[in-house]
């Protein structure tokens, strides 16, 4: 049986799908796409087709799974508004079985149409089905491209604290900050340079991911999100945009300047998901880290070290691009699970 | 004689118009337009014309003041290819005998173009020459709609320690913080709710002037910046933003909720200049402050309040209008006094 699982986020839509055999995972296929979902919702019916042709016939999928983030973009006025849209769109596209991830296990389209909520931002449910593959008892840590996860894990099922994004944000287990999307003002007040340290403009000048490319932690095919300027994704592109967020140019300050600001930054970022981590080891008295996510190496285990935690990779059992769309893999597995 | 003073910012282009009779100022009006310049900065000559036709007809004009901090928007990829593009475009539009503020004082064409840098970002010397009107000995601090200037005067001279934005990020002497298009992301960690911390979301959901609505602290013609969602700027709207901030909506907070956020919101702004503000107190040795700028109630008399700072305004000798474009004012008297 093929099952395919989506996690429709606000700028990518993930998909993996899953060959089960006795349910037993056979094969798995990932892939996904950039789609900013506050400007082109509407082309969501044609990313989902395309994803999937890209691995099979979507005739040969038994089934689909769904999970998403993509209602808190401001295209949609509340997040009812946009799960029920993102749905309508889902069942307009798939003749199989559909059904969605909440955060009290799957849901049909009709259920979901009486609690919508129980829906929004619930991949972080999917991603615990693959972490307790490792460990029946640790908190799961999955740093994507806009956002972070923080999820513990107590006898094989999950017991996070706050259950929707709003609360998630109060108890650490949602620190919204990523690998790639996230506006460096977003997360530094002052960043250190020779010594001296320096306020940052509050504009939107360069992201994350321009500074882990200065730094060579990410290649140019992961950087898949748009540029604040337009200009391109070269190391020197991406070193001017970090200049400007100190109000300087690369005749200010040099490419060597540029690198000790990343180096800076990244450690400032490391603190900031070291944060929200502290909060939740402390709050459930767990100190096995799993890592997922395109920034597990990159900010997840450095966070889980900065504490002097014990660190395992879902890299383990995923490959590494398996890794980076852990929610769409959990999610292939629940709706596989929900078929029987 | 009539003198035009322009104050061409990244968002904004300010306008004021001086009447002198012997040296003296017999009146002054003002105006200003939205221009953002990292997108339509082609527009910036029928601007400039437009702003001097709806005060005057552009012949009875003697000469024009520029001073400029466009030069830092992304559009531009060095802070001196922003310099020289405005110079060229204002070169273009006027006949008249034009000047443009550099760091040491009034510039021609040709100076600028062998020091282009000694334009860049050099309003706030023209802010001076109003503020020396005022007391000799002051720190004064101009919140706008983006930025913060705080500038140390001593015995009738600005003494800012640094003179590039780079160089007074680094000092206090600029905290890029404002009353209309500051991110709310950029300098929040966490805010605070019925006693709870929540973190934020670092996307470009809500801004400055979305809070000062809610909070009946500017009015809708004060919001001359695009809205983040291209929604309006009524208080439901901009509550509808601010909720996205940490990750809710309107039907999960309430209207009261959102002024409890915008209280604290607004708060952590008065702490943010306050910081910039101590750090230029304690290398000066200064305690009189003098505010202006569209924020010189909201943010900045509350600052220096908090540090303990002896207060005046330069509403005692300007209207609040001419207070909201104070660098265009100063610069249409620093061009009076090149002229002779």
């Amino acid at each position: 049986m093929k099952v395919a699982g989506f996690d429709i986020g606000g700028a990518n839509t993930d998909l993996a799908v899953i060959d089960f055999e006795d349910g037993e995972i056979k094969n798995i296929e990932v892939d996904f796409a950039y789609l900013p979902m506050w400007s082109n919702n509407d082309d969501l019916q044609k990313v989902l087709i395309d994803l999937i042709e890209n691995v099979c016939p979507i005739d040969e999928i038994d089934a689909v799974g769904i999970s998403m983030t993509a209602e808190l973009v401001d295209a949609y006025d509340t997040k009812k508004d946009g799960v029920l849209d993102v749905v309508e769109k889902c069942e307009d596209t798939f003749d199989c079985p559909t059904a969605y991830v909440g955060i009290d296990g799957m849901l049909s389209k009709s259920e979901i149409e009486k609690t919508p909520l129980k829906a929004a931002a619930a991949n972080w449910i999917a991603t615990a089905q693959i972490a307790t593959l490792i460990s029946d008892n640790c908190i799961f840590i999955d740093t994507g491209s806009t956002t972070t996860d923080i999820i513990p894990i107590k006898e094989g099922k999950e017991c996070a604290i706050g259950k929707s994004d709003f609360d998630r944000s109060a108890t650490g287990e949602l620190v919204y900050t990523g690998t790639l999307r996230t506006n460096l003002a977003s997360f530094l007040d002052k960043v250190t340079l020779n010594d001296k340290e320096y306020r940052v403009a509050s504009e939107l000048f360069a992201q994350t991911a321009d500074v882990y490319t200065v730094l060579g932690l990410i290649s140019q095919e992961d950087y898949v999100c748009d540029t604040f300027d337009g200009e391109g994704k070269s190391k020197i592109e991406c070193a001017r945009r970090i200049a400007r967020v100190v109000c300087a140019d690369l005749e200010m300050i040099s490419m060597e300047d540029v690198v000790e600001l990343s180096k800076d930054i990244h450690q400032k970022q490391v603190e900031q998901i070291a944060d929200g981590l502290k909060q939740v080891v402390e709050a459930q008295n767990l100190d096995l880290i799993v890592t997922t996510g395109l920034g597990k190496d990159i900010l997840d285990r450095p966070a889980a070290e900065l504490l002097g935690l014990e660190v395992k990779s879902m890299g383990d059992i995923l490959t590494d691009e398996e890794c980076v769309v852990a929610p769409a893999v959990g999610t292939a597995v629940m709706m596989e699970k929900y078929l029987i």
